[in-house]
Formats: structure tokens, C-alpha cells, sequence
């Protein structure tokens, strides 16, 4: 029951009630071009992206914990779909909208199922230099898919090179009308942006409702675009929205072959991925401002769960917006109630309203998604990274090449990659100290840094990093080349102090290491292994080969291979 | 000149030419029906196995390092090339030709680019379970692919649904020659593996001398096919290699686009992945039984040019094969000249006996490719990580499901995210120490294993691992639930001594934890930060920030917030 009756309500006050009201009418206003504009980023026809606004906001309000989030199309998921789908599918196809309803249910369980798992780490697996690059790339993707809309022309692409090679062709295409509407709202838009704080700030407004107006100049936008195609009777003069069918979404399942399924799997994974790393920094943000805490595996379930609704009720992948959920808690949004209302209101719109949507000029909507994203058009992070990590930089700049290249479902794989690869360059060489002993102690220290005693014929190493795949192979060949640096050592004594975790890799490392040095005759020892390691080796079989040489310290190894040589004085100070 | 004139050639005695040239013989003999079946695997005509197997033999002979390395189509890759060439272009077309040979020009320039900027280190993207299950997999998948041939059936597909599907649907037109054929062989080849090895030793034969023979069972089926077609006269009626147009490949470049050679980007990176990786363990193997090294670097350098070699001479992408290059070493294999002379073999083969290959039925190269793949499907690698570490188990098992389920290409990528994700899961919940002063002392040590002093309203936390995108989110999180479960704490000292790197997603959280902190009233002081980091951190622009707030030693940290409360001694015991 915890879950269907959500915390805002069991303690809901009616001194909420003006404010929700209010931040959901303006989320619906804002949210129905969106979804119209995004869902045709995606290559799906309008009311996908209605359907996709009304499900997700109800099972959020219900499911999620964050007070102003709210769930919906979004522009970088939006084009996902689309590079993902382009392989896929014909754009207008009945096989392409069941693909983009099986992506969201697929991503969507993915994130429950993750959610569930209590695996919200999975929101690491991008760096911050990686996710800014494939922000920046993507919205100047996303940038570019636009100029043919807002050029009246038909240009489609998934990467730069496409994008630009469409634009070309379609160039003598051009419809001079829907030019003149597009650059009229851009410009509208762009100016908003530079003049309207100063502007409405002489109009004597408070700051947060300067923003919520600001952020409102869309609608603006849109609703004159509107007026002026139905005042002047422009429908087949200009390419619009056109035929929403009017109603509500009616449950769907998609019928896809197991084939299709399984070539959606990778991308849903990838799209799951950036729905949550998205969604999880809005709800930080709206935490932040009051101090709440984010629970990330309940953010994932919520998302999950999101995904699931938009795909069972014919829409596609989901998630929540930073801008539409400032606006929502802006305009005075105190619970989920906000989203319930305005879900309401989307389908009311859908219901009644799908005439005067479908005169919505496409041009406009292109110059309203075009303002929005080319704000995350950002190199702050680049910069930042160049300073602090070279190898962070190098991350961006290849993620950024590569996303515009490739386009961004290749592009956020190389950037994932990109990501963990720098992680592992960097751990992959671990510090190696070759020990000897204090003389007249039973200390071991660097023999670079101490005037330390060594035995003959022994070399002490001590490896200062766990072990496992992305080091193993190096620590392995560090310890050959310091072995064969050693003319006539015979023990090679690895002292596992700082070894606080290995995987298989390195056990059969240890192994293969242990029987190639066998074989040049020398005698590979083990000591001071800790508990967990010690496990797992006897896990392995691995202790039971090393039988009599694994020693509890550096000291024991010492003391028993000066005995072996038969005269434990034979150290010498070097 | 020291790449063109290759140590062995310069060191060569007289005494190895016999080893060479006998082994370069039993070579060609081997690899001339592998690379026909391996082209076919890979979806390509026959002759392109042929044409990728002669420049590959000679660049690695002028550009390896390994005596007895022996580079050319090997199965899993031609399997990786035909699904990622199913998503592109129709089988047989012109399309699909050019774009193997991109992938080969691709993943060759991308190895070799890696060799040159010495950035061996990718081959550990893969873990050892990982490897193991993808191996295992794939294997999987080429047994099956092979059904068709060996039933005589058309039956295609990239992963385990594809591939039943198909043969399901082939099954009707099953071809009982082609069956009686490829079952035929496939027991003669089973048997020799089986009774061979007793029935040699009975022979007399030494352990190497009985271990060629049966290595070269193969041959021995593909001759008597051979012989059987020609004799019987049954080229009409059983489905055999057929139409190899005779003669030397002539350079190619392929006619692609840039969106193609976009497209095929990343999997030639992948591509180039697991050939660098196979390759590897072969010259690991065949360097232990020397007692030599292996330079990563230059292995990988070599398999880059032996890659853009195949593609522009017409071939496919190119590996080092464990079992043909181990025949060559026990053939005698004592240098690269009996490569040279397998590649001359191989030319004299193309040139004049392109008809008789033409007449090898299919069913007795599926046999072949059967009988040796089957060896690679093995769980003893899930058997040990089960006893060592069960996020490896599951990074096996899953690895396996998914290359089963979506195909290699798929897969493989999947299963370096599955490594990376479990190495990101271990590195991601860094133990976090609280620490008090032991009484009397400068030292400070864990409050839960020692008695130690703690100032009021201060907290003081050590973060034992490094900070990377990895862990942030957790620190942060950690660090804030420590906060609250101490009400009335005012300062956060984080003690950074066991930090050795941060990045740059590290930098941003202290910087966001340091905002989020002082909206509740709580600074945050820095102490015993380690060189390297305070440069980044200086670099990152983050240090002036926190001037006033960074401390040399947990004990300055102590002395100034004590001196802050105006009371230097109001510390007690807990």
C-alpha cells in the first residue's frame, strides 16, 4: 500500500492546492508543444508525443518522491530514438512506432529492474567531461535535424555528416513562408532570452516570476504561430503539425518479432542510461532546493515504471526534463498534484483540442526546440577538464567528435567506453616498491627511500593497488622486468599488504606468473595477504599450489628463505 | 630500416631452413580450406579467405615479433564480420564485399594507431570471465551457423533465435548427400581426436610428432571430399566451395561512404578488440615455450598493418589463430620465413588449383569448422569465478546469454560493459573512516577501534580510495548521511592522505558538496591533501574556494576549528 498511496497525499494541506492548480495549467501549456515537437524529433507522428505526456506524469506522481519532477518526451532522448530507430525501420512505419513503443518498455523495465536491484550505480558509468560532451554534441545535433523544419525542407539524418549532406540536397527546396515564421519565433525567442530579464525586471517582478515568464516565451510562440495560420488560412501553404487524431491514448502492445526485440535490447540499455542520468540530476537540483535527499534506486523504479505506462499507452521513452520541472516548481508546484493536473490537462487537449494543435507550424516548433537546447551547447566542462585531467579532456573531445560523427547511439557507447577506459589507464599501473629490510628490524621499506638490508638471490616486491583484469597483465610484466633487471634471483617474494581485493583475472594471473617462473627457475612467494584475498585464492584452488610458500609477513618470507639458503646471516647491507 | 628488415632475417642461420620450409608447407595446406570456410562464415565468396591470407603472412613475417605468430581468417572473427555486415548490406552484394574490406582497413588503422601511441593497455577492457564466456558463446553460434552447410540447407542468422529460426524454416530441404558428407567427416575428425591420440602412441610416434598429426586430421577429410567430388562426379548435385576465379588478389580500395565508414567505426573498434586479444594470447603462448617477451605495443602495430594489408588486397579482417600457429611451431616453425613461404604457398594455390578447391563440398568445411570450434565451448573459466568472485560468475553468465541472444557484435560490447560495471561496483563504496585523536597524541585513528577524542560540532572523515566518476556520487552521499546522524555538527573535515588521484567529476562534487553544505550551515575544511591532487584541484580552479580551509594535518585541522570555538581545549573523550 506504501507505494500506491504516495507520501504527498497521506499529508497533502490544502494550502498546497492554489499552487499546484496553478504549476500544472502552465506545465500543460508547455508540455503539449513539447511533446507535439519532440516526438517528431523522434520520427514519430505528433501524438505520440501526447500520449507519452499522460501516463508517465500520473505513474510519477505516484511512484516517484520528487515533489516538482516532471516526466515526459525530452529532446537527447527524443534523438536516440531516432539514430536508434533510423537502422531499424522506415520513419512513418507502422514497424517504426512499434519499435519506439518496445524501446520504452524495454528501457523502462530495464530501469525498474535495475531500480529493484537497488543498482543505481549505474549512473557512473558516465563521467561528468563524458555526459557534457554528449549533451553538447547532442544538442547540436539536435540543432541541425531542426534547420530543415525550420527551412520548410525535408532533410533527416542521425549524424553530422548525414545531417549535412540532407541539408544540401534539400537546399532549392526551401519554403520562404515557413523561413519567415521560423526565423520570426527564433528571433522572438532569442531576444526573450537577452532582453526580457532586464525588460521585466523595469516592470518592478520579483525574480522567480521573471523566470517563470521568461520560460514561458514559448507558449508565446507557439500560440501565435497558431493564430496566424488559422487567421490567415495558411494550412496548405505551410507545412504544420496536421491530423492529430483527437482522443486518448488506447493500451497498446507492440507487436514485435523476438528478433526485434533482442536489436532493441543494446539501445534501450543505452537509452535507460541517459533517461536516468538526466532525471537523477533534475531531482538533485529540485532536492537541493529544499534540502531533501534523492534516493536513486527509487528515482530508477519511478523511471521504470514511467517508461513502462508511456509504452503501454502508445507513446515512447521518457524522462524528466530540467527545465519543465524548474518551471513546474517556479510556477508554485508544492506536490505531485501539479503533475496529476497537468496530466489532466494534456488529456483534455488531446481530447478536445487536436484540431487547433494541428495548425501548430512546424517552423515554430523548430525554432522553439532550437532555442531550448542551444543553451547545453556548453565547453565549460572542456575547460574545466583541461585544467584538472588531461585524460578527462581527451575523454570530451573524443565523446564530442565521436557523438557528432557517428551519431549519438554509436556516440554514447565510445563515450561510456571512453569513460571506464580512462579509469582504467589510469589504474592500470600500480605502483610496485621493491622492499628490503631495516637492518636490525623487522620493518620492510622502499629500497629507493631507505638504506635497507636485501637477501641474496631474493627480490621483495610490494604491489600497491588491488588486483584484477585492468592491472593484472601489468603487474605481471613489471614483475618479470624487475626479476630479469636481477641477474640470479631465484625467489621473487610478492608482499600483498596493499592487495585488498582480486578478481579471477588476477588469481589466474598469479597462477600463470607462478608456473612461467617456475619454469626459468625461480620460485615465486607469496605474504601478508589479507583475509578476503586469502579467500578467495583458497576459493580458486590457487592456495593449495602455493602450499609452503605463503608467508603471514614479510619478516617470516625473510626468515625462511635465509634458512633455505642454509645461514640466515647471509644478508648484507647494499 | 629496422622495420624492414626484420631481426630474424638478420640473425638467420642456415640450420632453420628445413623447420621453415616443411613448416610453411603444412601451413598452406591448413590454412587454404580454414580461410575458404572462414570466408563463407563471414558471408563472403571463397577467394576472399585466400586473398586474406597471403598479405597478412607476409607483413607480420616483415613487422611481428613472434617466431612462430601465424595471421590470417580465424572463425570468431569472421563470425563478429558477418553480424555486423548483416545490418548493413545483403550477403553476396557488392555493398557487403567493400564494407568487410573497410572493416579490415578500419580495425587495422585503429590497431596500428593504438600500437603507435603504445595503448596496449585496451586489451584489458576485456576481464578473463568475460573472454571466456565470449569465446564460449561464439563458439556456440559458428556450431550452429555450420548446421546449414552441413544439412545442405540456406539457413543465415546472427544469434541463437535467428539461427534456430532459420534452420527450422530450412529443415524441409535437407540434403542427404550433403548430410552423409559433413556427418562422415565430422566423425572421422571426432575419432581422430578421440582414438587418435592412443593409436599414434601405439605407431611409435613422438608426443609433438603425434600432436601435428592430429592437428592435420582436417586436411585429411578436406582431400578425400575433394577426391570423392571429383572422382563420383557430384559437383552438380552436392553443394560445394565452387567459382574461385584464379589468381592473385589485385589492390583494392573500397568505394564508401563517409556515412558507411561511419557506420562501421565502432565495430571495427570492437573488431580490432578481440582479434588484438586473441592475437596476444597466442604470442603469449608461443613466447612462454621459448622463454621470450612479448612487446604489446608492437604485436599490436603489426596486427594493424596485417589488417589494412587484408583489406587492401582484398581480404577480410585478420587474427592470429592459436591452433594453426601452434601446428607451425611443432611443424618447426624456427622463424617468419616459413610465414613467407605459406604465403607463397597459398599465392601457387590461388594461381593453379583455384578448380580443384572449387570442388570441396560445404558440408566437409562446416565438419571442419565444427570439430574445431566445438573445443572452444567450455565453463571451467564459470567454475572458477563461481569459487572466486561472483560478480565475475555473473559477468560469465551473462556475457554468455546476451552474445547467445543478440548476436556477437552485440555481445561483445555488452561484455565490456559488464567487466567495467563490475569493477565500477567494487571501486564504487570506498570505506570511509571516522576519526578521532588519540589522547595525548597528534594521531588520529578510526573511532570505532580505538579510544579517541573527538571536538564538538566538528566531523572528521577519511576517504580510502581515490576519487574518481566512479565513487563521487557515493562519497558525497556517504558523507552527508555521516552528517545527519550527528546533529549539531558545524565543520566536515575531510582527511584526503589516502587519496592518491582525483578527475574531474571528483572536483565537481567536493565543490557541489561544498555549496550543499554551506546552504545547512555546515563548512567543509580539507586536510593532508597529497601533491598531485592540490595540483589538480589548483588547476581546477577549486583551492581558492576553499582558502582559509585547507589544512596541512588532520592535527592543523584540529587546532584551528578548536581555535575557531575560542577554546583550544574544550575537546573531550567520547
Amino acid at each position: 500500500m506504501r507505494l500506491w498511496l504516495p507520501g504527498w497525499l497521506r499529508s497533502y494541506r490544502r494550502a498546497y492546492l492554489p499552487g499546484d492548480l496553478g504549476a500544472g495549467l502552465v506545465v500543460t501549456l508547455l508540455l503539449a508543444p513539447q511533446g507535439l515537437a519532440y516526438a517528431l524529433v523522434a520520427g514519430l507522428p505528433a501524438q505520440a508525443g501526447l500520449y507519452a505526456s499522460i501516463a508517465p506524469l500520473l505513474i510519477y506522481a505516484l511512484a516517484g518522491r520528487s515533489h516538482a519532477q516532471s516526466v515526459g518526451p525530452m529532446a537527447m532522448t527524443s534523438l536516440l530514438v531516432a539514430a536508434t530507430l533510423a537502422r531499424l525501420a522506415e520513419p512513418g512505419s507502422g514497424d517504426y512506432l512499434a519499435l519506439a513503443i518496445g524501446l520504452a518498455l524495454l528501457s523502462g523495465a530495464m530501469l525498474a529492474a535495475l531500480g529493484l536491484l537497488r543498482l543505481g550505480f549505474i549512473a557512473d558509468l558516465l563521467s561528468e567531461p563524458v555526459l557534457a560532451a554528449f549533451t553538447s554534441a547532442s544538442a547540436l545535433l539536435i540543432v541541425l535535424s531542426q534547420l530543415g523544419p525550420l527551412l520548410g525542407v525535408q532533410a533527416g539524418g542521425a549524424s553530422l555528416p548525414q545531417l549535412l549532406a540532407g541539408l544540401w540536397k534539400a537546399a532549392d527546396g526551401l519554403n520562404p513562408l515557413a523561413l519567415m515564421f521560423g526565423a520570426t519565433a527564433l528571433a522572438m525567442l532569442l531576444l526573450a532570452r537577452w532582453l526580457g530579464e532586464p525588460f521585466l525586471r523595469r516592470c518592478g517582478l520579483s525574480g522567480p516570476t521573471r523566470q517563470l515568464w521568461l520560460r514561458l516565451a514559448p507558449l508565446l510562440a507557439v500560440l501565435l504561430g497558431m493564430a496566424l495560420v488559422a487567421g490567415l488560412g495558411l494550412r496548405s501553404v505551410l507545412p504544420v503539425v496536421g491530423g492529430i487524431p483527437p482522443g486518448l491514448p488506447a493500451p497498446t502492445w507492440p507487436g514485435l518479432s523476438l528478433d526485434q526485440w533482442s536489436q532493441l535490447a543494446l539501445p534501450a540499455f543505452f537509452i535507460a542510461l541517459i533517461n536516468y542520468v538526466q532525471s537523477l540530476a533534475v531531482a538533485q537540483a529540485l532536492a537541493q532546493r529544499r534540502g531533501d535527499e534523492v534516493d536513486p534506486d527509487r528515482e530508477l523504479l519511478a523511471l521504470g515504471l514511467c517508461n513502462i505506462g508511456a509504452g503501454l499507452s502508445g507513446g515512447f521513452p521518457v524522462t524528466g526534463g530540467l527545465t519543465r520541472s524548474m518551471v513546474n516548481a517556479e510556477a508554485g508546484a508544492q506536490t505531485q498534484l501539479a503533475s496529476v493536473v497537468a496530466a489532466l490537462g494534456i488529456m483534455l487537449l488531446a481530447s478536445f483540442a487536436a484540431g487547433a494543435l494541428a495548425l501548430l507550424p512546424l517552423a515554430v516548433l523548430a525554432a522553439m526546440i532550437i532555442a531550448s537546447v542551444s543553451v547545453m551547447i556548453r565547453f565549460d566542462s572542456l575547460r574545466l577538464a583541461w585544467r584538472v585531467d588531461r585524460a578527462d579532456a581527451a575523454a570530451f573531445a573524443l565523446t564530442f567528435v565521436l557523438v557528432l560523427w557517428l551519431g549519438v547511439d554509436s556516440g554514447i557507447v565510445a563515450g561510456v567506453l571512453m569513460s571506464l577506459a580512462a579509469m582504467l589507464w589510469r589504474s592500470s599501473r600500480p605502483h610496485i616498491a621493491e622492499l628490503g629490510r631495516l637492518p636490525g628490524s623487522h620493518h620492510f621499506r622502499n629500497r629507493l627511500r631507505f638504506a635497507v638490508e636485501s637477501l641474496p638471490g631474493a627480490l621483495f616486491l610490494r604491489v600497491d593497488e588491488s588486483l584484477f583484469f585492468g592491472n593484472a597483465r601489468q603487474v605481471r610484466g613489471e614483475a618479470l622486468r624487475r626479476l630479469a633487471a636481477q641477474v640470479g634471483t631465484t625467489r621473487l617474494v610478492l608482499i600483498m599488504s596493499a592487495v585488498n581485493r582480486v578478481d579471477t583475472s588476477a588469481l589466474l594471473m598469479l597462477a600463470r606468473l607462478d608456473a612461467e617462473l617456475a619454469a626459468r627457475g625461480v620460485t615465486l612467494h607469496l605474504a601478508e595477504i589479507k583475509g578476503p584475498v586469502a579467500q578467495r585464492m583458497e576459493g580458486g584452488g590457487l592456495l593449495t599450489g602455493f602450499a609452503g610458500r605463503v608467508h603471514l609477513s614479510a619478516q617470516a618470507a625473510w626468515e625462511a628463505l635465509a634458512a633455505a639458503r642454509r645461514g640466515g646471516g647471509e644478508a648484507h647491507t647494499l
